[in-house]
């Protein structure tokens, strides 16, 4: 019952691998093609779907992780050890010790790691990393890496589409609780990267280097409540603790008969104390309604400025609604909409670290090439499903920018194709054999890779960078994005394209796989 | 760009908190209260909805992470450290050395904690955890039990409908490569305890005590191919690797077409070696059809026992449809549905670890009572949305079983009520003035305390157990509910309930909130 067991980080290095990658490795090993250098992708197939609308982009992110990870991967003699307790059912060891011996060898030293940095707008099958390696480590590399740029590229994009609903007012990302456990702390990391303001996860902002913000709970209320205090009498302590930074939650016992009269005595007293209150949170009914008559009540008092923060299972979805119940009701109320909006905050929580909607994101990594005798051999997959079919072949990947400096088409061509240099580019989309269009190269104001080395030779060369970095490539990304792309409802589908050599190749590659 | 930032295991310990269980913390630090005993309680308010289908009933896991946490739990200086950089609008710090230097005797030596066993069913809105312990620091463990508790039971859950949909046929966890990045670690031991039958995630098998399962993938097929050989040879290898444990995935170039009939080659050079292969997987297409056609062809070929392995974007309502075609279409082939049905397993990923549908559990930890002067003072909280009122007082939770000794109802009572004694229950809807019912006390075939104690004076009181203990409770607890609650679609609503003591109770904290 009670036996002595690994500790869970033990779990999470080398471990943190499905097991086929270890019988495939050892087939690999067994055959004498470990070593084979091999071509590894990794991409989406496609936007996250939520139900009630789609995504048209995503935004990179997790590749700190990633690279932290590689940096400490080590099969130590604990793992070692695990495996070599393992059997399969005749009861025979499933690793034999010549495998287990040569696994220690495994570091990510021998493979080098391409991938489309932190922030950046990212589209559905697209490659987004690449890793070369030999064919038995970069197998092994598949779980690790799909895991930690996976779910921080779901909720990046989903912050993204919180922070263009909320029209530039601040996004508080309070979602660790009911976020997926030890997930919670990239979770809130990609939230920052994809767009919210601040994170209320206090590890998380030491990890990354954010600033941590919250207030308080309903909880401080309802004790000094239940110890014989008022309402009052409670937001007077937090005044009193935190005259600078002074938001009061007032919908603990009736928000616009208790907590909303009662913050404003607490306001006026900071106020005659030389503080300026900061705002209100409302977390239960109406919002729309109630951040309507609470400006109506707080601009009366003479609080005009203070912020009006809103919770309460908030999303994308919720906060447009919310805007556009306030863009229709304020005025009956005297209240000035663009004036009432530009005080929100929105604190979204579980809908952001979770992603409502849409649970993952169907990121895949897919072998496209091995080495034969010095050059790269196109690996395919035809699938009975067609988006499951693999593009083979060592590849480029550029998005092109059109006269207007905005982002037309996400390209991947063959890596000896010259883009640059040619009057036009023959592009198709990657499926459809009836779609495909000519792009002149005077059309086009810029020919942009994506993938730039982030891991070679046992060296990170994606170096750590604040989380500013990341979000301003976001900023700048977007802004370099068709609106209609940005779309909430029915966003325009963006180009993903693939060049007529690339098309070709897979042709032929699948066609001989057929005739084999 | 590239400062010292701290591992990231640094942000999970103490600091797994949300800023304002910190601001609170001080607060009641200055305020002389923080060591007022208080009651806090941990329930989820709604049933996962998935949105084609809602669970009737959920599955308690999660509890030895959060155990494991509490035991480590510690205040260390880097997060001291951390916490006094902290500022507030002013500049000023935001946390003053009074607290900070007491902060480190926070330990949950001072907290016991009560909780449902992990493995249990579970109900929407009862209460499933108790903190009782010094207000401060019973409030900092809100966040950490909320992340540990609702993540997993959330997926316990899903993994349960999987196996209640899968007609007790193997289903195979193998979502960690799309699962919440670390999240993954114990999504993978909640799958275990809530049905799934193994596991692909090598780490969270060693760490949970588990064996892990797996085969191969297309990447093993594609690189022999790639380098010459044929899917023939590549089989022949994998068999020759792993000639007792011999799943072939079948779909890299045309299931029906070249991987079966080259499974069946190599399925017959094992069979005359003097193993017995373990059977085919299919991963894209029409699997109910394929599963079909793959029979029929196995069948004919002698072997009628191997495992037909269905995955590709599987859930309990893919399996369903499946099991649901199998049944209609394979006697059109000559294929017995019932046998089939038998001989299949489902792997289950991304739609299991992320719970599909239904992206997270709403719990909530509120308090409940604070302690004045010996006795506990009912502390609430009245929302604008019902659901968000707060029933207060310190309670006991029973479930309470028929004559045909079924679970009825789970009953929130006060803790000081006799329950077994009464003649009669007086039962009532947690929120719905119209709906209550006495039950009779020769009705009830036994009343089943919920709440165990967990921690207690530092000791850990919920000893570490295999999964298999959890799974049983899981397996036992669902032997006792009503066929209607398990339904997949529109379960029945099971009864949860308070006593009209409680009810009493409520009423008269909130009218006495309102009249303060």
């Amino acid at each position: 019952m009670n036996r002595q067991r690994p500790d869970r980080v033990s779990g999470e290095g080398a471990l943190l691998v499905d097991l086929y990658e270890l019988t495939m490795a050892q087939l690999y090993f067994e055959r004498g093609i470990h070593e084979t250098p091999a071509l590894f992708e990794h991409s989406f197939r496609s936007y996250p779907d939520y139900g009630t609308h789609q995504a048209g982009y995503c935004v990179q992110a997790g590749l700190a992780g990633l690279l932290d990870w590689v940096e400490r991967y080590r099969f130590d003699a604990p793992a070692l050890e695990y495996l070599g307790t393992l059997t399969d059912p005749s009861g025979a060891a499933l690793f034999k010790p010549a495998f287990l011996d040569w696994l220690p060898d495994v570091g990510f030293d021998a493979v080098d790691i391409w991938s489309v940095p932190e922030g950046r707008v990212v589209h559905a099958g697209v490659t987004l990393s690449v890793a070369r390696g030999p064919l038995a480590v970069a197998q092994l590399l598949e779980t690790a890496l799909l895991n930690q740029l996976s779910y921080p590229t779901l909720i990046a994009t989903k912050a993204s589409l919180v922070a263009e609903s909320a029209r530039g007012r601040p996004a508080l990302e309070f979602g660790v609780r009911r976020g997926p456990e030890r997930g919670a702390t990239v979770g809130s990391r990609a939230a920052l990267i994809g767009g919210a303001t601040t994170t209320s996860n206090v590890g998380a902002a030491m990890v990354i280097g954010a600033e941590p913000a919250g207030t308080h709970a309903h909880s401080m209320i309802q004790a000094m409540l239940a110890l014989g205090s008022s309402e009052l009498d409670a937001f007077r302590a937090y005044a009193d603790c935190y005259p600078d930074n002074c938001v009061l939650l007032v919908d603990t016992v009736d928000t616009l008969e208790s907590g909303l009269p009662n913050a404003i005595t607490v306001f006026e007293e900071l106020r005659a104390a030389g503080h300026e209150p900061v705002g209100i949170r409302l977390d239960s009914g109406d919002l729309a309604h109630l951040a309507i008559r609470s400006a109506q009540v707080l601009d009366a008092a003479g609080f005009d400025e203070t912020t009006i923060v809103l919770s309460s299972g908030l999303d994308e979805m919720a906060i447009w609604q919310i805007l556009t119940q306030i863009d229709g009701e304020a005025q009956e109320y005297g209240v000035d909409p663009e004036n009432l909006i530009d005080r929100l905050a929105f604190g979204v929580g579980t809908k952001l670290l979770t992603s409502h909607g849409a649970s993952a994101l169907d990121g895949v990594y897919k072998l496209v090439a091995v080495a034969d005798g010095g050059s790269w051999v196109p690996a395919v997959k035809i699938s009975d499903s067609p988006l499951k079919t693999v593009i083979p072949g060592n590849k480029q990947v550029v998005r092109i920018y059109d006269r207007r400096r905005l982002a037309d088409a996400d390209v991947m061509a063959l890596d000896s194709e010259d883009l640059t240099g040619a009057d036009a580019l023959e592009l198709r989309h990657p499926l459809r054999h009836d779609l495909r269009r000519e792009v002149r190269r005077a059309a086009i104001s810029e020919i942009e890779p994506l993938l730039l080395p982030a891991w070679s030779q046992g060296k990170r060369l994606a170096e750590r960078e604040p989380i500013a970095t990341a979000r301003g490539r976001r900023d700048s990304d977007l802004e370099r994005l068709d609106p209609g792309v940005r779309r909430l409802m029915n966003p325009h589908v963006y180009h993903v394209s693939i060049t007529q050599a690339l098309w070709d190749l897979r042709r032929e590659t699948v066609s001989q796989t057929h005739n084999h």
